[in-house]
């Protein structure tokens, strides 16, 4: 099977699923942990390169006060328990913004090596598209790879497979540039619920997509 | 009904349907031209205020060149098919490339009402997504509508709605700071095998879309 190098995260519907089984909205958050987990593990397995994790965006932290301490929270712990794995982490959002949990910023200078090292991931925390495009003043250039090195994500590679939870067909302002060429899977069941299946299907959707990177 | 104010369209799997016919890959381009002006009439029927044709994109020119001769000359057609029709028309693309047909040139200076004016038509020709992101040098705000602002397609408004034909689930290039928050509506069916059903299912699906912009 042809195994994607990076797969991105949209760990969508802990929402709707705590509201599914009757808690408030922001007690979702803490029952993605163990999936992200399970994921990353599963990533290892399988011989994926480079992982990234939608965490929270600028457009998220404008939802009530309990909710966003609870995405933040969740965010916080999620890194912490990475950290612990043999993985080579870094935390990628805008740390300008009081909305910016201060415990994480050592993850977001530069990529560290945890256990061993071993796959990439990449934690997105208070990120932003319009963040994340700022830079590009500095760039006057239409070549490809120039611009990708001027973005806020540019330690961020091409996104080959995108894999979304809770049913919707959108982006939501993940990665727009490296999201360009990606493959995108969408499975209905909320990010909570999420099960290894969820992963094997869609690695085995991606094994039979072409790969012409637009062309 | 929820209309969607602008959709995107992606009219993909010409070649793979020429192919299925027993015909070459370049000749599925011209079956493509009468299902884009059906697209269009349903689009005015049902009260869509803006439709943005994916033509084609400078990575699709590397293609061999009687591929190239083709597709460019469907867009040509395209084009000048649909300004007999009553809408605003604008041509966005990279025109100082020779890939860029001249006698499209005229429609790229200002939107031009045909006819009676109507929706608002832009039509995507030698498009490339660093084409469109490489005037940002320009700008040194991280303010979304600032960004926006220095787009080379700033003329064209989100997109609230992509329609892909084909059966792939990506992007390709296709408006990437427009498409943030669109959503996104797949179908099998090659497009010059479209049917007005699968505007009236797109349209179906996107009714049921809570409409969060990421928030």
């Amino acid at each position: 099977m042809r195994i994607p190098n990076h797969i991105g995260l949209i760990p969508d519907g802990n929402r709707r699923w705590a509201v599914s089984k009757g808690y408030s909205k922001e007690k979702g958050y803490q029952y993605g942990l163990m999936p992200g987990l399970i994921m990353f593990k599963l990533c290892e397995k399988e011989g994926v390169k480079e992982l990234t994790y939608y965490g929270f965006t600028t457009d998220n932290t404008k939802r009530p006060a309990f909710q966003r301490k609870s995405f933040t929270e969740a965010c916080v712990k999620a890194v912490e328990m990475l950290s612990k794995e043999n993985a080579s982490l870094l935390v990628v959002g805008n740390t300008k913004s009081p909305m910016f949990p201060k415990s994480l910023l050592p993850y977001t200078k530069t990529r560290t090596d945890f256990g061993k090292g071993g796959i990439k991931v990449n934690f997105l925390v208070n990120y932003g598209w319009e963040w994340d495009l700022g830079n590009l003043s500095e760039n006057s250039s239409t070549n490809r790879k120039t611009i990708t090195s001027f973005l806020k994500s540019s330690d961020i590679s091409r996104v080959d497979l995108i894999i979304r939870w809770g049913g919707r067909r959108r982006l939501s302002g993940f990665l727009p540039v490296q999201s360009i060429y990606s493959d995108f899977y969408v499975i209905d069941r909320y990010w909570p619920d999420f099960k290894p299946e969820d992963f094997y299907n869609a690695l085995q959707w991606y094994d039979t997509q072409d790969i012409t990177l637009g062309g």
